[in-house]
């Protein structure tokens, strides 16, 4: 199955393939000017988004560009299920309602969002794996990896059962989720981990962060723990998973691996 | 009170004038071939050294040569007291010796530590305001900053309370300490900190270290966890610090701040 790109444009150096994928919607940046075909192969760097966000939001998008013009990386993002460009199911509606509504009453939202989160990921990972299948099939990708995968919250949900399932994901940059029910994948991954916590999380309690954190295989897992609520990451995060997705998809600067 | 130097040598590119300040002794890192006097000013980085290390330890030399050649920085290092080039007392043999018998028979050090080393900060805070004073008289030192601070475990039982006190320091990395008689001094630290703790500290209980972390008062602050013991710290800390401080020292890139 081949990725069909429904547009095509250059956004600073940086060209931007909308595609779809029997259904899936995603989007696929390289060096501008490139053939996607031809080009010489690059790793590969996959980004979830967040919940109620989609493949190709400002925060997807301002690392997907640096990827490919500071790292000599491509990278790639999906819509969620019924996130961007997809259709929304009644329950997606139903889920979207509840969730502003307790919001907006200031009432606490974690559970809703990671069972719904649970039922998004179970959907998710198989349309990332054919995704990935897709893109290994272009020449801008190195057959066989290497391949990092950043996401957080939502990304986190969905990226966690994605990297214990799928070999092919040699790093990844997971974080602000402290879900009880990701222990046992979690236990699963063993590659390097980047994982971020915003110390003052209003969704994720602190102990349920550190937990999902300590239960990772990884012989290589960072915790980078920031002040601040769930929306606060810091911008300097973005330098710090590029500096971790060059040392661990690239030969890098040998002084920083 | 000036500093006096002793001796001076090029190391790739990098010249290291070793000091001495009314009984400190210490080390100055600065381009090579630099006049320390006439130089332009650049940013100062304070290295304070691990217990039973000294000011041109392999460990600090590392970060001071790069600080120098990759930041523009210069860097600065002196000896606690009882280490390196100082003399040590009866109670420095005493403390020694209790501290090799108690790890050659695997007892537990933490307490022992962190008495000695409260002394030892006592003493060695006043000693790097000292130093600081004779530095800023330098021209390769920008005058009234910006300056930071680097150092774990005994550095970070010396500078907390020195940059508690200390208004100067504008930035500073701690690490691998988790005493809960430094509270107090890091609910006095506002300043940008960059925490570093190993997961599996054998001298730090896990709880210790994120309780003292939590303590900081700065708006900035970021924890990095790695997996391993305490004298485990990853290589990739090394940069990790270089982006801080290039962040808060310099202009730097705006990407990374």
């Amino acid at each position: 199955m081949h990725l069909h790109v429904t547009s095509q444009t250059t956004i600073s150096g940086v060209g931007e393939r909308r595609f779809t994928l029997d259904g899936i919607t995603g989007a696929l940046w390289t060096p501008a000017g490139t053939d996607a075909d031809t080009a010489t192969p690059r790793p590969l760097v996959l980004l979830g988004h967040g919940g109620g966000q989609h493949s190709h939001a400002p925060g997807v998008l301002a690392r997907a560009q640096r990827y490919v013009t500071h790292c000599g990386f491509v990278a790639a993002a999906i819509d969620a299920p019924g996130h961007g460009d997809r259709p929304r199911t009644a329950a997606d509606e139903q889920f979207f309602a509840d969730l502003q509504r307790r919001m907006a009453a200031g009432e606490p939202v974690g559970d809703l969002l990671a069972e719904d989160n649970a039922t998004r990921a179970h959907q998710a990972v198989p349309e990332w794996q054919a995704t990935l299948d897709a893109l290994e099939t272009l020449g801008c990708v190195a057959p066989g990896g290497p391949v990092g995968y950043w996401g957080v919250s939502l990304g986190t949900m969905i990226g966690i059962p994605l990297v214990a399932a799928e070999q092919r994901i040699t790093a990844a940059v997971f974080g602000l989720v402290g879900a009880r029910h990701l222990t046992d994948d979690a236990a699963r991954i063993t590659v390097p981990v980047q994982f971020l916590l915003q110390w003052d999380d209003e969704l994720v309690p602190r102990e349920a962060g550190l937990a999902l954190f300590d239960a990772f295989a990884s012989t290589e897992k960072t915790l980078h723990a920031n002040t601040g609520r769930h929306m606060d990451l810091p911008r300097f995060e973005v330098a710090s998973a590029e500096l971790f997705f060059t040392r661990h998809l690239t030969t890098g600067d040998p002084v920083t691996r």
